[in-house]
């Protein structure tokens, strides 16, 4: 592979909520996604999921507690743990997770995106 | 866990190549160092290991090619390929990697750290 220099990345990046896998190692992914507002209410009953931000400020509601993430924050949700992330402002977000997870865990909606989706934004 | 704040966590460290572990997902971990000149040449026989720059830049020399890492920036080493870390001006670097990543590979050196001193740092 080749460097990945993250920030330009994101300006390829056209919708919310749609993460962009940009790298791989152990056969977790590593993915970026622009978000704002609210996403769904999700668990992953497998995977762990660590979130990072790189810019702005991203909201993990979980059932019996939430978390704030500023720039340069990380923060790991559980497997099985419920989360609903959600911003007011334009936020950077990267992604570990294994390849396996879900996007929106077992729901399924509007905003769900597959892994091969995942992907096809790799190729901008 | 609680949200790590990882700026705040660079300044708790107090050697160069040191790593400390700061999180962890899936059976990989998250890990912070301050770098500044030579690290040693070495392998991760069964490990990819993904490095990312928050600050400076990072070399990564291979045997058969180097590659620079700006701030931001991604890049995969896989398993089994040499390489040597280095950069002429302090350079702070996430790691994330399986926890049986050995840190110097199977190269015995003065700046090896073990998995029990790289957590013994997350007690700061």
């Amino acid at each position: 592979m080749d460097v990945v220099s993250l920030l330009p990345e994101y300006e390829t990046l056209t919708a919310f909520w749609s993460p962009k896998v940009v790298a791989e190692a152990n056969g977790q992914l590593v993915k970026i996604a622009k978000v704002k507002g609210d996403f769904v209410w999700h668990d992953h009953e497998h995977e762990d999921e660590l979130f990072m931000v790189l810019k702005g400020e991203l909201h993990l509601e979980m059932e019996d507690r939430s978390v704030v993430l500023g720039p340069s924050s990380v923060f790991v949700v559980p497997k099985g743990v419920r989360h609903r992330p959600h911003c007011s402002e334009e936020t950077w977000i990267v992604l570990f997770e294994p390849r396996s997870t879900a996007h929106t865990g077992k729901e399924e909606t509007a905003m769900t995106r597959t892994l091969a989706e995942q992907y096809a934004q790799h190729a901008d």
